[in-house]
């Protein structure tokens, strides 16, 4: 009985080191070096080759090595087993430490600083605003929004979130459907959007969004947070709104292409940050201990935890 | 009656502007148009004139701008009335959100991804720690230690927090004396320095305390956060620490003298962060409401709060 680890790019040493000590007995093997097709019982996937997952005859659970199953969803010829998404405290805690610092880089003027710093400027911000002065809007209330809102609120921001149906979060303004989502718009300065993807989200993060968020502000202007899916985002939206002054800055870590093409203008724009997609990195320790519990509950016949609802498409 | 309004180098506007609503009927006057010396019974200051407050005889309170009274302490002709510290939410609030800031800058980064950015370049850390994986010492358990400390908690790091004299915050391994010092140091890989000026402070943060924190971190050597005062820090040393790897990185909000000379190497050294002493400003709405608060329960007989014991310092 073996473990298919299909994360191609990704260094499978470490992950190797784990799973032996986690589950041993269990061969990890990759798709290049894959014979026996029909002992492989789990696919552990991060971008997985299409099709690979419907050639194991045993399969019996697909574990994401991250928080978003888009790109296991699009594949068409996808086996029906169930898909159990990555939820794990540290990933998520290094999710929230990326939002909250790009929140903060954009309250305390970061750039400017660092800028003043560079050129050996001494001067201030008499209007400086406090973190309670702004407005944080999250657009998703899953683990990942919800620890990001939780921790926001604790720094004084006042902090909203938005979800498809109906949530609750201590502390947060929570709003849901069509009509709570514009509500939410008009009252963000900052906006954090950690949404699945989905066809429902896809292109979300657009102009005509941009165009409902608050424009009364402490900072000038409202600030796009995307630490999501790439996907989510227009990019030539961005550049467009950025440039008119209906976005006043952005931090960015996921983009359509990865890794974002050199000739993007998001680069080289004075009020964007740019991550390469590491807002919150799978660290083999904790990801491993995840999925290695997943695998001997199922074992014992206790039901999957986190499992994607193919309808809903997260 | 009226207050003196002592800050040179503020604009007195706003501060006129509060003053008026708050405290109506009584005027504000600054040292240049100082003439009736007898009518004033309140001095607002920062950084105030040596000897000016002496020549105030009707003088009933001295009121701090800022959370640091050494300068109104270092006046030889101080007269003896009670000093109050301004002790304001808004103004600990900003202070953590520096101290925060700074703590992920440094975690997650920040001036690697910015240069990688100006530089185009698409690359990650594999080995990137999490706030957990970090260990936080604080120095200083008053408004601003306690309240930075927490919020830092919350983040997921581990704090620890030292004070002269044995104090308890919720979520934060406390410490004091000299021998919780040692033990505090020798856990801390990042250490924030938010202790009053005192006799017994200047100059704390030297060779020989930096030789004391823990070198074994994740950060692959341990970083300095000074947002307490100029005078605590001996900038050769900071430098020099820097060079031989004794410190890996530093953020200073305050500096020896202020503003930082021109010549100074931490304005060009890459592990540096430099800010205009603008971690926690004085925001003239929050800090006159509180100072006029406390003016008026004066009136009414009660207790002014936040006194400063001009033994201890601070």
């Amino acid at each position: 009985m073996s473990l298919l680890f299909a994360a191609p790019g990704w260094d499978e040493g470490p992950w190797r080191n784990r799973f032996a000590a986690l589950l041993p007995g269990r061969a990890l093997v990759t798709p290049e070096k894959l014979v026996d097709r029909a002992a492989v019982r789990y696919a552990i996937v991060w971008r997985c080759p299409r099709g690979l997952l419907a050639e194991l005859p045993q399969l019996e659970a697909i574990f994401s090595l991250g928080a978003g199953v888009d790109a296991i969803l699009s594949d068409s010829n996808l086996p029906d087993v169930p898909i159990a998404r990555i939820v794990d405290p540290d990933l998520t805690a290094r999710m929230s430490e990326w939002v909250v610092l790009h929140c903060l880089m954009h309250l305390r003027q970061a750039r400017r600083y660092e800028r003043q710093q560079r050129e050996r400027i001494w001067a201030d911000d008499h209007d400086q605003p406090a973190a309670a002065d702004l407005r944080v809007g999250v657009l998703g209330l899953g683990e990942l929004g919800r620890d990001a809102a939780r921790k926001l609120a604790a720094l004084g921001f006042q902090v909203a979130a938005w979800s498809a149906s109906a949530k609750t979060a201590p502390g947060v303004a929570c709003f849901d459907g069509p009509a709570g989502l514009e509500a939410m718009l008009a009252r963000s300065d900052v906006l954090v959007a950690l949404l699945p993807l989905t066809a429902a989200t896809r292109g979300f993060l657009n102009a005509r969004l941009f165009a409902r968020l608050a424009r009364d502000g402490r900072l000038g202007g409202p600030i796009l947070i995307n630490a999501g899916r790439g996907g989510l985002q227009v990019e030539a939206d961005i550049v467009a709104a950025l440039d008119s002054g209906a976005l006043k800055g952005a931090s960015l870590d996921v983009f359509e292409t990865e890794p974002l093409p050199q000739d993007s203008p998001l680069w080289r724009h004075p009020a964007v940050f740019v991550t390469p997609h590491n807002a919150a990195i799978s660290h083999p320790d904790a990801v491993a201990r995840a999925i290695a519990a997943q695998i001997l509950a199922h074992e014992r016949g206790e039901p999957l935890r986190n499992v994607v609802d193919r309808s809903r498409g997260y």
